[in-house]
């Protein structure tokens, strides 16, 4: 096991030398974070090194690579993620690209079920890819709710997810509303005698999720859907450890971490590396073209991360979601291939052969 | 008690009809996530409401004003952060500048403690001003560390953290350092005759912070340092509601929030109104002039928020931070006033006349 890792930034600057007083300030900042002439010997032996700047295709932007002893983390996963971004959040200028497999390797233990594991708890044939849709909106009653979940699984749906902003809402909740959509899948499998998953929404309050998920299981469903930047990022880790049903991860308040083209990650490595990593068997992110803007090529980088072979992890299933619409999905399997799992909501409500025959027809296509 | 809430956005548009499509895009996708046309009832009635578009001083620059039913947070207060600032952190453009009172009145309950609790521990004057200081760097034993702690307090330091990067490596592990260092603390305050806080950091996986903060409180310490952007932003309350010892909150990860002009937070309602109402007995922030970017506008904005009135909560300790230098106090009190609590770490350590001394100039600077 390699004593050190090594993270590699993108740095606004300049010139090289102020990219190298850049990197000196991020040597110190994510580990002692006191003045070197100050330091004991003990600090000297946790500060970062410098391992090489080199100019990129910008003239304004240079590519760092800072290696950092294992030992400052302390095997401690939000720890981790504190040495990857914590105080250098704050300076403008600095992108994460990448860290080394000697950074994941030895805190970090990939999904649970993952993509293969999806499959394997839907019977599906490993050269297909998954269908997934979205319950909504807030403000139906559970059996409302459960209606619809239902008619999804009529329809032949693989993955139902709660809506992310249906959490415990007086319409809906939690525990009455688990149960209602979970039986109502149950009756629906019976109908298409195939497996229907149902992912409820267990974002709440950081110390409290763990016991949502136990309810959610308790209550028959069949995985979870989280917000993990809304919870806390380990929170992925602590899910996936359970090792009970799959956990689905949605980038709601991430985006400020990738949105910027100078500024937080590379969203490959966010969402397909990190994301990963922490275990996450599905990753939802906003779909190029649809109503965020993300490009076709940030998309393709993030599907080839989140199952290419990575320390090696189980891939996790990139869910391509917001405003895919039903019609679109021969052009995305070209696309994206079959290593992947369509969210498709609001196109599924919109169609005006009501949910369950539009839901045949997205199956349908994914067959084709 | 009002029925809706309001949320003031600054949104990035080159007309006026290009910002109403931003604002209706807005009021959807934070609430039913679908498209109008599909809504039932329930539905239409959890959509947001556009109540006011008007011309900022930039030409690219409006702001909006949208309404909200209460019901759609279930009064949960992740999924209220979810309702500010969930799926629209993936749009570009949009920022949040202000939510009503109503907003935060009826879910968010403040400080436990509060600026004038931190004095009431501390036997402080309450027009005095609070000093602090960082145990650092990592790498060094407890031991050590409590041999620092034990300079600061007796050189008369208000309240000693962590720093934010020791968490639990094997140089330092959590109960070994919290006992070491809160019992030379004990020590310090018999040479001095005064009260000295010293408040860990408990920052780790989200479910386990809780568990942390008990530990803390029973090896003897006074307070608990989290970086609630690493552990999830409610972890603030979840702890606050404890009501055992004060909570300290650090800016680490977080940058990506408020550090852009068109996207994320404000920085005075992020870390001055949103933290605060969460429950940050201190708020630690990124002093202007030092390592990294507010302007002392912000900073002085942020500290206004933190003490002004606001929804009957307690005051936050407004505590800037990072690269504050001993000799900059006297300028610093005439700028920030006496409400405030200045954090001083490397400043102490580069003293040559060694930590205890540099502390007693500190600390009788602010007596000053």
């Amino acid at each position: 096991m390699a004593d050190r890792f090594q993270i590699t930034y993108q740095v606004q600057a300049d010139s090289i030398e102020r990219a190298k007083e850049i990197a000196e300030s991020i040597r110190v900042e994510q580990t002692v974070e006191m003045p070197i002439e100050t330091l004991p010997a003990q600090g000297v032996s946790s500060l970062g090194e410098i391992e090489e700047i080199t100019p990129s295709d910008r003239p304004d932007l240079w590519i760092l690579t800072i290696s950092y002893p294992q030992s400052v983390t302390g095997d401690d996963l939000t720890q981790s993620l504190n040495t990857l971004f914590g105080n250098i959040s704050l300076y403008p200028g600095i992108r994460i690209l990448d860290a080394d497999d000697s950074f994941f390797s030895r805190r970090f233990s990939g999904p649970s079920f993952g993509l293969s594991g999806l499959r394997t708890l839907l019977n599906r044939d490993k050269d297909l890819p998954l269908s997934c849709t979205a319950l909504k909106p807030v403000g139906l009653t559970p059996d409302e709710l459960a209606d619809l979940a239902l008619q999804f699984t009529r329809g032949g749906i693989n993955i139902i997810k709660d809506d992310h902003g249906i959490a415990n809402q007086r319409s809906a909740p939690f525990k009455e509303r688990v149960a209602a959509c979970s039986k109502a899948v149950r009756e629906g499998e019976q109908y298409t005698g195939n497996k229907t998953l149902y992912f409820p929404n267990i974002t709440t309050s950081p110390s409290e999720v763990k016991n949502r998920y136990f309810e959610a299981v308790e209550l028959g469903a069949d995985g979870v859907l989280v917000c993990p930047q809304l919870t806390g990022l380990e929170i992925i880790s602590e899910l996936a450890e359970l090792k009970q049903v799959p956990v689905m991860a949605h980038p709601a308040f991430s985006g400020g971490y990738i949105i910027h083209e100078t500024h937080g990650f590379l969203p490959e490595f966010y969402y397909g590396k990190l994301w990963r990593a922490l275990g996450a068997d599905a990753v939802i992110y906003p779909n190029a073209g649809g109503r965020f803007t993300l490009s076709l090529e940030t998309c393709l980088a993030m599907n080839k991360q989140m199952v290419g072979d990575f320390c090696g992890f189980r891939s996790s299933a990139p869910t391509p979601a917001g405003g895919i619409h039903v019609d679109s999905i021969p052009g995305l399997l070209k696309r994206y291939g079959r290593d992947i799992c369509y969210l498709i909501g609001g196109s599924l409500y919109q169609d005006s052969d009501g949910v369950e025959k539009a839901t045949k027809k997205f199956t349908k296509l994914l067959e084709g």
